[in-house]
């Protein structure tokens, strides 16, 4: 019973907080999720952000379809239930970095409501939903992967912004005008946000 | 189209890259897996190490049941199959959490070879697996969470060690005895592994 007792104690001794983290990183961690049409720029403007984090020595992450969707998701397709656990396995994803003391960035689609409330739900105030604002003109114009093409054709189903809803956020953090400002401006407004917030 | 091209352009210039974040954080990314009995030690031992880690200004994370089981992975079970996937989840966190240039430490049973072969080839060279080795009689002794007993007694079934096979690791990087050395050496041994590697 002695060599138990002391293992507990010395387990609780021993255990890393997230603030010991942020400490060591100098700035808190949080989750910057940027959510939008497909073509409204949510991975450009997050690896922009993550770039401009980096250079001011800032621990980042960027979680995206390259690094999810070939893995810790490649078991999910597309219907309705595997969409809601695709975004729910990324907010729990997210949660784990804020809690490491990393400011994570995510760039999905991320149309529904219900699921992005969700993601925020598992860490409240280190969550920050960011809107990235294009007309759906635009963003089927831009098409970098040739995907309204296909959409449009019948090609691919349930295409968010064709045959499938985008809920737009009602009150995210954040609004960025990702469909007509260039994207240096974008980068600017989220970096003086996360001052505002003290993140960074 | 030209607005579409800059942005491809403005993305790829913007990536922050494995190696930017192993060079900010001054340390190399990586997963230790401690793997081991219930009762070995495994979460005294990855805590124990990242708080010495942390002590040494590196960036850490440790998965663990408590993070784990309640969030990603809380829609899984104990059947083969589930037991299978939550391994797999684990991996790919762990190799998520690597690529962002932190030490993370996971501390889960893990006794399949082909589970841990898995998590290990998702990343290949940044995996280092370590053996908590504790005799049987030992953990059972310890039996911090009563777990041991309820499986003697029938009221668990499919447990570790008892009703349910622990594949010893055949080359494991480290074994560490966590079943009969105090746990200052185990982390000094581990200490110092991570220092031969390189990745501290």
């Amino acid at each position: 019973m002695t060599t138990q007792k002391a293992t507990n104690i010395t387990w609780h001794e021993h255990v890393v907080k997230r603030e010991d983290l942020e400490k060591l990183h100098g700035h808190k961690g949080a989750t910057i999720w940027f959510t939008g049409l497909s073509g409204s720029g949510k991975s450009t403007l997050a690896n922009a952000v993550a770039s401009k984090l980096h250079e001011m020595k800032v621990s980042t992450f960027v979680l995206d379809g390259d690094n999810i969707r070939h893995g810790l998701n490649k078991d999910l397709g597309f219907s309705a239930q595997e969409r809601v656990e695709n975004i729910r396995r990324i907010g729990e994803v997210a949660k784990l970095f804020s809690t490491a003391g990393v400011v994570n960035l995510t760039a999905f689609i991320s149309p529904y409501k219900s699921d992005r409330n969700l993601a925020r739900s598992l860490q409240a105030d280190s969550f920050i939903e960011v809107y990235c604002e294009a007309d759906l003109a635009v963003c089927e114009e831009r098409d970098p992967k040739g995907m309204y093409k296909k959409a449009r054709a019948g090609q691919i189903k349930n295409f968010t912004g064709i045959d499938d809803p985008y809920e737009v956020p009602e009150s995210p953090e954040l609004r960025v005008p990702t469909g007509s400002k260039p994207i240096d401006a974008c980068v600017e407004q989220v970096i003086a946000y996360l001052k505002t917030r003290k993140v960074i």
